[in-house]
């Protein structure tokens, strides 16, 4: 979690043109991006959807599950939300956690203060979005943005796959229909909604199934392909190709 | 998931006999079953599956637990399904999931429009089969077909083999008995319902507990023998053996 | 699992004395165990234990949980013990999943009468004990031997040792517990049941909870050294150490 | 689990100085510390953490969810307590398990009664906790010194870190949701506390979300830094430096 890496780039005398200032300075920026900008990104966004999923189950728990429904759904979401940004961040959503990990050696002093702002102010985002959104339709585009995130990050970005990802699929869909309240998870999956309306042939307010799923779809792609994916992914902030590369030969 | 792997096979100048016309229309033929026709496929049936475990649990739901049995039922099944055909497809069953995976990076263009109808149509199958079957006994053979789907495709077939086999193949009996509300899941194994029949010696109907899951577990071998095996599993579009292993002879 | 490797001692022309009739028959007798009886004794005792806890889990059924409590206790048990006799049998317990295995071609063919006769066998056993213990104490013995063989076989048996046995032990506690309708589960524990009796200093029966798990420990110590302990732990049907050592230095 | 590696000291006939008598005591104590002192220190506390967990999944199961609370409690609190005290003491919280793990030949004769002892121990105080702490805040720093020790011991401390550490520690969540009787598990996380406290305005008793969960983990952090901790994060009892180095190059 250090700079020194780009201490690489100040020994160029050899033959080949070094790397032009703009390339250098891309690569700093770069480093600084996913040492220490991306991974309290990844804390505020993780404890945003935690809280958010954690306040929906609390007010969506109208059954007769008692204590089951919330500690099922705090439980499930926390450990996939782990899972998933424990890679950029270590997964910690959560002041304490962050406090006894720097004690324990865990992470750097200077990410301690921005980490626990970032789980605060996730907090506040996450609680206020559930109360915000209870009985609007945005749920199905909040529940689909954590569903599509968990697929995308899981199994497609390579910094953050993980041999989970089917489980940590398959558990975030129960945690979000405890925390959405869905019977079904059908607001989730246009095909869980289109085949019983096809069996059903009942067709009223059909496109909600697929307007609300799609949008938060769209939004996981932004937020991966501007924030959260790997140099791979990203669209912003990649080091050049030939930087990269001669980076490469020299360490080889 | 390209083709060009086939371009191995025109370059054929050494002594060994070229192979025939015949092989390489084969060996064509094969490639493009498992890079586009399985893989649809697989997000055909799969998607029945998920789609009919996930209505038959919330039609099966009759019981005081909420939110648990559907919740539970969906979130296994799609945990399970993943596993099993996640190297064949990917495991999305989800329009929206196959569209962010494809904005993300990770699947090809063809596949997108495929996969979404072929989720669809599995939808409809699926939500259509667990209205028509409901009161029946073919739940059986369903339930069977999927547990020993999970067997043979996670535990045997060795492209989607995977080291969660023990506990897919229990979290399916778990999410089927959620699904079929069926106390005991004895219609899945006939050895479940063979021994309190012995021990209370009754042995009305008990033939359906033995002609139900033989279907169902018949079912699956043929699916798997036909259409989802891997090339050592599979009886049909195999390349032909001296292909294959003058294939490997060249690249090694 | 074929007999070929005998073989290996035919071929002893070299200074070394031949191994003598008596290491030969010892070691055709351990690969005809290990390959052929242990698998059959091991789909008998599995079923046994699935069927018992199966069983239970249904009988103990009397509070107001649905589904919830079979659903859970029949598909950890099953998860459970797949892991733990997997690496012996395939872990099938249920004639239509051997059936099934069997014809994708993953068991031989000499093998499925015996596995089908085992399960029933296995059902049988297990039905009538859940029926013949159910009110008294022998339920703790019957638990902790459970308990005690997900212990020994997933951590200390190197055979059948794998990375998940914290969870299969952890999670053997919930499906006994569901299975017997216990509370606490002290019954397989006696530190559990200690604790509170010394809190509450009340030491009625509480003998009980320290005889009937160590029996059931005691009976699970014996069938792993007699029945499922690789070579290592078993204490019959070893070959001797010269035998071993001989092929190990033809082969190598 | 021998100390026959402090033998390796006793040849020291080359050029470089001997390891000072200072140095060789404190690596023996390192030793003995290492493989019977931390073993018994760690089913002592395991034992604790576990019957606190089972006693409170008891005592404050209130609502009507039968035997789900304490079985689910009692099971993912045991796995995720096996999982992180494993690699140290094997994890065994149960003195019949113990029994039969010794008797199958996984572990020291010599660890056997210490280990009974600790684990009787262990059960007596956290029994004890559980009813004395019942009605008080103090249940926060409880809860919190279980997660925060979850997430120390498995994913930092590299003698016990497990790639299962995300779902360990949600699961930790879910377990003490149900131990604790807290609907929202906002008091293991100050960040969970204060979005909704700040979406509601309300901030009665709000530093009590703040100061239980702090000296929660501030414990966890002395614990591992004294006891459990390996060789990097414990704080006492470590070797030199200079005398880890040359038995490095030694046995180089």
């Amino acid at each position: 979690m250090t700079l020194t890496k780009t201490e690489v780039f100040t020994v160029t005398e050899i033959e080949e043109p070094a790397p032009d200032e703009d390339a250098r300075s891309t690569q700093t920026k770069r480093l600084v991006y996913e040492h220490y900008v991306q991974p309290c990104l990844a804390e505020l966004f993780g404890t945003t959807l935690f809280v958010f999923v954690g306040c929906a189950s609390v007010i969506g728990n109208v059954t007769n599950t008692g204590l089951i429904q919330p500690a099922v759904a705090h439980g499930l979401a926390l450990g996939v939300l782990i899972t998933i940004f424990g890679q950029i961040s270590g997964g910690h959503f959560n002041p304490v956690v962050s406090l006894s990990v720097y004690l324990c050696g865990g992470m750097e002093l200077v990410l301690l203060v921005p980490y626990v702002l970032a789980q605060m102010l996730g907090g506040m985002i996450g609680a206020g979005l559930s109360k915000a959104m209870y009985p609007l339709d945005w749920y199905a585009a909040m529940m689909t943005l954590i569903l599509t995130m968990v697929v995308c990050m899981g199994a497609v970005n390579s910094q953050t796959r993980s041999p989970w990802a089917p489980f940590c699929i398959g558990l975030t869909v129960t945690a979000n229909i405890f925390a959405g309240g869905m019977v079904s998870g059908a607001c989730m999956n246009p095909a869980r909604a289109f085949g019983p309306a096809m069996a059903a042939n009942q067709w009223n307010y059909h496109w909600v199934y697929w307007v609300g799923p799609t949008c938060g779809a769209l939004l996981t792609v932004i937020l991966i392909r501007l924030l959260f994916g790997d140099q791979k992914t990203r669209i912003v902030l990649k080091t050049k190709f030939n930087v990269l590369k001669m980076n490469e030969e020299r360490t080889s």
